[in-house]
């Protein structure tokens, strides 16, 4: 398979296209942006992280049932995988409150949940991601009923495998954010990335952050809070 | 039963306690509120329309089997109802695109959906009444799962009744927004108002605004639209 060229840009990655139609190549960046793009600046060495740990983590999903697009790494930043059409909803999934959440709700951070909680944002920068319901996603024809009682269950059971998995490291999975897309076939599949961009991260005696919120809140040691999940992670890797 | 002095004022209506605890009287004023309270003003009668309307529109449903707070109408303006604790969520349901839904997510008005959509908002004047969805109203113990169970199902018959009921007096029933209560014993009852102030209310042949947008957009003619409404409802009356 030949690496073609450049078909999007995002925040944090670069797709390439292939000779094969049915696969892309994703390049990760250590670009770093945060609320919507007005923050801006440099994680040395993330680009290499989030590209292995995704790749680590969607091979852990694989194994226990979940879809994804992960095919095969090609170097420290480089992996091919299935090409998809993204449904243009952010899946969240929460087990403690932090962030947008407690901001919005006026609680505190750090509130353990009984049971999970699961949220869309609409992907649309323009409109700043707005929070959406399943009801306008299906009025405004973002996903069918059928894609999003899909992408309720993956999320759900992603959290199940990740919340173990992270614990097993030491670490707390506080929320994350999933994107899925649909394949040539319509077969929905867990796409996007898995990383301290994506996921907050608390070491689990400490509550330290290990995640994008130490870029986010200028709290440094930012590259090493990304180093030491990468180093729990790998340790546990057989 | 008697009126007895004040427990609650909102922007649209005082509540008073009356000398039996499981009922209260509720006294409809002129003043109009939008934007979050940032506008202000006066709708000559309107106080009057949104008693007589709630309290006909709140008898069918009864009617139709939805459990209401409705009690008897004393006069004018004051009507008993039961004491209930409101759930502190806005139950909003949609037909047509409008207002913050086509704003928040870039669409046009009047975009009439293959099927109704829900959504709440957390009733909390200094949050600005954000929008939540049902795992986060749960995860913050604002209702359990079954009460928001309960509320979705009565909230899509309540909207069937309207629609059905709008439509035969040449009101196409765009959008509206809820409030339901707890009574003593728990049981979930439509309670607030049903009215121009809560209702988006199109002319069926002319699309012409009938309700609170004639206000929130200074388009003029407001009291005339509300007695419009009212007119058209006392009509088909028996």
């Amino acid at each position: 398979m030949t690496k073609l060229e450049q078909i999007y840009e995002g925040k944090a990655k670069k797709v390439f296209r292939t000779d094969d139609p049915a696969y892309c190549v994703v390049e990760y960046k250590d670009d770093a942006t945060a609320f919507n793009g007005l923050k801006k600046g440099t994680i040395l060495g993330k680009g290499a992280v989030n590209n292995r740990m995704t790749n680590l983590l969607m091979q852990m999903l694989e194994q226990q049932g979940i879809p994804t697009h992960f095919v095969k790494e090609l170097s420290d930043r480089e992996t091919v995988v299935k090409r998809v059409e993204i449904v243009p909803l952010e899946v969240i999934v929460r087990n403690i409150s932090a962030g947008h959440f407690a901001q919005n709700y006026g609680v505190e951070e750090g509130i353990v949940f009984d049971e999970p909680t699961i949220e869309f944002s609409y992907k649309n920068d323009a409109l700043g991601d707005p929070l959406i319901n399943s009801y306008h996603a299906r009025a405004l024809k973002l996903a069918t009923g059928e894609e999003i009682d899909t992408i309720v269950r993956l999320a759900f059971q992603v959290n199940e495998a990740l919340k173990a998995f992270f614990l097993s490291v030491g670490i707390r999975l506080v929320d994350f954010k999933l994107e899925f897309g649909r394949t040539g076939d319509g077969t929905i599949v867990l796409a996007d990335e898995i990383s301290p961009d994506t996921c907050r991260l608390w070491d689990k005696d400490t509550n330290e952050k290990l995640d994008k919120d130490r870029f986010r809140r200028d709290l440094g040691h930012v590259e090493s809070a990304y180093q030491e999940v990468m180093r729990r992670l790998l340790e546990k890797q057989p």
